[in-house]
């Protein structure tokens, strides 16, 4: 069998990758009475007095819920809740495995912006935080920025922040090896969709200066045909000489390219016509903007891909585990851009001067200190 | 430490009676491709092409969501959703170790009628059924019918159906012991909420015909004040000759009582004023309508509570996890009254006739037959 068929038949056999599971085990009727009625009552009545009680005696202090309407899953595009049941699933799978964090999948059978607002706003008390996932843009913007508006539980939408998190931790360490400074890099972020965005905003607020957003019909400027008013916003904030023209030509004299787009479009002409020391994540999946090999033939230093089978991967697995578990503990409200860029930091220097490696960029997803740094990263900025 | 402060100590250490677990583990850079990207691509294009495969690649074939909006807890009341969380953690423990069902809490932060419909619409396409709870009547009867109507999944307002299946289990048993018929039974139902109008309704359909409910005004007919629109209609169905009182009317002649009321309102002299072999079921909690020993001396033969620390526990455990078991593996779109009047026979048929007495009319809730004898009634009823 090749791995598309095992990955088949594992799920049929698993029938759920997860599931909940009793701490209070009900054996007596005694057990009963204390779990159930009328012993339950007790907590209850605390929290009736005193809502945030419920994070001492619920089960929310520790749960996030992983919410998709299905619109943009992985490479797959507008599948629907029920096809993305088992991503969200394996989401949750990696939330308890790396972040001892329980997470429940809810897919939603909208795609209105206002209904999913409504849902998420309407089943939040039981859960200690918001992870949004696989929402197309530009309405995982809105979704995501009204509902931190309304909720006093963390929303973090892991396409966006998750991404720039782990794309930002792996540039640190790019530059690291490389010896440039950010305020003398030029990047370009190719892809203007919720990472392409979120990656940028965040590579902003780090103190890169000069970044450059393409899409599909090249740099994006004022003359851009039919910006959503988020792209129309990052104009504001990148591309400040008003660039015009294609990604070949944005590419011209670039120090990073940042790609969240789509197969092969990036040449080995435009890798060439970089700064030296090239940087690129390409990281189109399954198949990458350019294959690593042959953009360090054209001339990159460092590549990195979304694939394990390459060097560098950039997963999010090292990210929102650690992220949500700092939160929670934390107890935040929100997750802030500090912490954003702490945990970067943190991820970025698990890897030591001497492992560190123009093959050897990324932390390990198996690592186990992964999770306990990014998470202390983001408790510390708790206010 | 009595009781209660056991019951809060514990509630403290377990931080939530119920987490989620992977049952796909996560151990190497194999596991990963495997569960998550990019293995789960297979499961999820497969559910792209039918919505039905969710059953077999996810955790919907044996998963419900347990809704309530906090405004009927327990005896508690309109406590919310915050407050409400312990008693659907609870919930959905018992649903897991009694059923081997598993079951997620859902506590709305809504109490307006379309916004609950809405989100448990919105909320479904993650679940195999969804079981109501706690929610106040007469909303929840609306909530109930709509979301039949809308889901294409079991929706189940436990307070109303598990409470009548189980209700109707002991009533066959204490006929048995009595040796009267369902069609010379005088039955008062005292309490027109959600339990007392969905008892009435499971009896009607058994096969009694004399039912009469009472609320706090006396009996219910066409002439009692402020009957909301499910009372209204009950009023079609029962007291068919229209008769006026008070309980104390009511129960005079009486065969049965059931209450889903308020403590200490059945006196010795009403019990004293029913006929011979009198049966009563006392579930108000956890100060019964009648103590079991006052309702004895007074001459009742048979005596029901909700409490487990009295013979014959009216205990909605036995039947919501054998429903919701069965109902998901037969993969039935609707629990019908059919199953309920199955599942009732079923627990009924649990206590053999050497079994049988005054004092023991119901099965025991740890009996591991329970579940599966409900599960299989269910079943077979799947159409």
């Amino acid at each position: 069998m090749d791995m598309k068929e095992i990955a088949l038949a594992s799920h049929k056999v698993w029938k759920g990758k997860l599931e909940t599971t009793a701490k209070s085990k009900v054996n007596s009727r005694e057990d009963l009475a204390i779990a159930y009625t009328p012993g339950v009552a007790e907590p209850c009545k605390e929290i009736a007095q005193d809502e945030t009680l419920a994070y001492t005696y619920t089960w929310k202090a520790n749960t996030v819920a992983v919410v998709s309407d299905g619109s943009a899953v992985l490479g797959l595009g507008n599948i629907g809740p029920y096809a993305a049941m088992p991503v969200m699933e394996g989401k949750c799978v990696l939330f308890k495995e790396f972040g001892d964090v329980n997470a429940v999948p809810i897919c939603l059978d909208t795609q209105d912006t206002e209904e999913i607002i409504t849902a998420v706003k309407n089943i939040a008390p039981g859960f200690g935080g918001i992870n949004l996932e696989d929402i197309s843009a530009p309405r995982c913007f809105e979704i995501e920025e009204r509902l931190k508006e309304i909720l006093d539980i963390p929303v973090f939408h892991d396409d966006q922040h998750g991404t720039a998190i782990v794309v930002l931790a792996g540039i640190i360490n790019g530059l690291r090896i490389i010896g440039k400074k950010k305020e003398d890099c030029k990047v370009i972020v190719n892809g203007a969709g919720s990472a392409g965005v979120a990656i940028t905003k965040l590579l902003l607020r780090y103190g890169f200066t000069n970044v450059i957003m393409c899409d599909r019909e090249g740099i994006i400027g004022n003359d851009y045909p039919n910006l959503n008013w988020m792209q129309k916003k990052m104009t504001e904030v990148t591309n400040l000489s008003n660039k015009k023209g294609t990604l070949a030509d944005a590419l011209k004299g670039a120090d990073i390219f940042i790609g969240v787009s789509a197969p092969n479009i990036v040449t080995p002409e435009m890798v060439a016509s970089m700064n030296k020391d090239a940087l690129l994540f390409a990281m189109a999946n399954p198949v990458p903007e350019i294959m690593p090999d042959v953009a360090k033939a054209a001339g990159a230093r460092i590549v990195g891909t979304g694939r394990s089978d390459f060097p560098n991967q950039i997963n999010n697995v090292i990210a929102f585990p650690g992220i949500f578990k700092g939160a929670l503990e934390g107890r935040a409200s929100q997750i802030t851009v500090e912490m954003k860029l702490a945990a970067a930091e943190a991820l970025a220097a698990l890897v030591s001067d001497e492992e560190l490696n123009e093959d050897f960029i990324m932390p390990e997803a198996f690592d186990p200190r992964v999770p306990e740094v990014v998470s202390q990263a983001v408790k510390i900025h708790v206010k």
